[in-house]
């Protein structure tokens, strides 16, 4: 079970209204290379892991992803939470507006809904861990491509902080793979 | 963020193997009624919420339902971890082996991949209140259907504290609607 | 069995080409809060209520939300009908032309076709009550953020009209609510 | 808009439960060439055709598969109402309970909820107009195939009857087409 | 099996940095009326044709539409490579990059991923090559809604080409219908 | 562009009628681990690889990826299409005669239709090259699981052999991967 703690993972404190790019940004709360996506990919497969440690990792990780999720949703939160109808229709999120308002929904960047397809669950260790590691390099990618896209500062932080556990993940994952390879039948 | 503890909400320990039971569980893990969805639902469209109150009650009701995510993986992880090929294949669970293991990967009843066209997020305080009082009596539906097509109890001893738990939260949501109704214009 | 009468529920003549507006319009038709949603749900729905007065409110309702619908097509149709390919570029419709022309087909605002994975048949008249409660409060605060995003008197006068249904409905759908929780067991 | 008639537009009446038929029948409702795409396809098609013919024909019999939509979740739902949880479980409905009880859903005979992705509107009334020819082709031939996997009367009368209406649809479409091939520019 | 051989079945050269067309276009890589829905259709179908000549033609065309894709990729692919990241974010391609960088990945105009949905495999060769008739004619409409969204010869001349095999493709499709429906019973 | 050549990469010659089985082998075809989605995958995904090498590996596998599906249509083809109709009733395949007869359709052991949401294509080489090294993984993995289902050496054969394919792919991208690792920026 999980105990819920009021603080974020990194701290979030957006300022501008960069309201544009929260079209683009959405994609790694609900899209293919997303954190909601991790965070129940690992969620889930560390139950077929075949022993503590692996168990272990992967709850760990999931676990932390389900804070970047929560990271995401108040890069969003904050993005739109004071935008006016004008500024909303001028950054082009009419369709946004009408169907959530200012509200957030888990979709990727063309606002299709987020699916579980995006992932997979083999029930075997070896396997689903190079899913796993093949997951954040993807989300490494992405981070990297919106970090080209914005240059503001409160925007970028974050996104850096998130491209670099990416990293520390992809290593953990592969540590665990090649300890599983040698050591697992 | 998240701290995970290493407990169940509920007890869960099954000792009969129950494979064909899974094929219809896995619906409260990954389908439209199921805890996953639900625990997305709130923990989505808590940032909407007009004040500390509501941003709490669905904070703390979605956490709630993360544990309930994870009482429906270890009992089918449970049903599952200990089955033969042999007994796979005599309860109809042919697919689920081909595609999964002895894993678990959230689905509906049918197989379909969970997603979150399930729920909506209106950005609207007292319709999106309504849509969760809607969601809790979806899911205590099932909970009775699945308590109609078993008769394990260690089975049923959780289903019902599930079923339980969704009238709680039924009615938590129903007194903050009404709140909101009188007090939010 | 339906007898189709040439005439709309709600008179609709739109005479200024607000062509960017039909994208967000568009999910009134075929998105989640949307009136081919609200058709089907009342329809299918229908079989299960418990008596002859539920048969008949949902019959009811979900007839007169075919006429909503036919209403939705029609506002589209009149939007696009005498557009030119330059006034559909600059509107930033250039994907609904090369898929569709000037022809409508159900979608969101995103464009993702409709799927009647938005809305649940438990097969329980309460709960899929406090359902359809939900699906009128949802599409009440899209009809009312369509009405946020455009000042023409045409398009407005028909969703007010339809916003005002909702309100409608969701109090005959909550008057059988209370008397099925009441009267049947 | 609509005037619903209660009649059936030819009657069903099933005497047998004929559960495990469901499964299959069900493709009808809510399956790739089911009737509520027919249904949708058509009402949403006859907007763009070039004149009062074609949008008669296509209202006529968008209006006409709307009735046997009816039919077939009338079909549906007398299969269904009177089975007890055991005889339920003994035709192999777990699933459909679990998520349904008695209830109905359009979905294929896998149980995957129905989309408008099955059909395509192109604007075009040449185009649409053959698209609607294979759809009546592709709904007899799922006719036929129903009618060989069953031997009830009670399911065999209704099934041809509406086989022979495909078959009428097609050639009123066919005419059309031809028609507007000499014609339309 | 296939070989593949370097070289395309009409040249593509495109010169113009068309970003914003790059939208539209795809959806004839991965839309319901693409090349990719055109060759998986075919190839797929071939197996239930009762003859050899159906085999072939299926096999045939099936083939050809295969080279297809790669026209459609390697269109995109030249429009895109050379972008700069100032470039993509004038023309809206923000989501395009955020999740494919300068990649293509199957989809329709409005981001939507390609599905299998979009075609059907009744198993009967006469409703199966009625519905391939219906596709060409889809994509016939299609290549013309794109030519009218164009004024780029580069674009314009591997279009036309292909929405002239389309027409060749309906008449060897129809050619067969015809003969099977005289001589197969 | 493709060249057909009449010839099976490897030979498919079933002789016993292992109908049940067919559901479960589809999901090799038509499934997230499949053999469609490798081919898809790779040919689309070739265009970003930063040379010739890269291109080449990618065109090569993904090619033998496309001799692969016919393979697996082969073997469902023959699995299918003798069987009576009673044979295919007592087998289970009902729903799927209702939708298909014998003619086959890319999808998953369920029964759900495929969708290129399956793979991803992020535009960056490295992060490409280890979702291509989970792919092979993964379907890896679900020979071994088919493998374990069955008894018949007419359809082990040819899964051995796919399996120990996916083994030289992996292999053949974790090569290149390595080496874009240490030559490319």
């Amino acid at each position: 079970m999980w105990l819920y703690e009021k603080k974020m993972e990194y701290p979030i404190e957006i300022k501008n209204k960069n309201l544009k790019f929260a079209k683009q940004l959405i994609t790694q709360y609900g899209g293919f290379a997303g954190e909601l996506n991790a965070a129940l990919r690992y969620l889930n497969q560390r139950y077929i892991m075949p022993d503590n440690r692996g168990r272990a990792l992967l709850t760990d990780i999931g676990n932390e992803e389900l804070g970047h999720v929560e990271m995401l949703q108040t890069m969003l939160y904050q993005l739109l939470k004071d935008a006016t109808v004008d500024e909303i229709k001028e950054a082009g999120l009419d369709s946004w507006y009408t169907e959530h308002k200012r509200g957030i929904y888990p979709t990727d960047a063309n606002g299709v809904a987020y699916t579980v397809a995006y992932f997979a669950e083999t029930g075997d260790p070896i396997a689903d861990l190079v899913e796993d590691m093949a997951a954040e390099e993807k989300a490494r990618i992405v981070y990297e491509n919106l970090i080209d896209l914005t240059d503001d500062p409160d925007i970028i932080g974050p996104l850096l902080w998130l491209r670099q556990r990416e990293i520390v993940h992809f290593n953990r994952f592969k540590e665990l793979y090649e300890y599983y390879k040698a050591n697992v039948k």
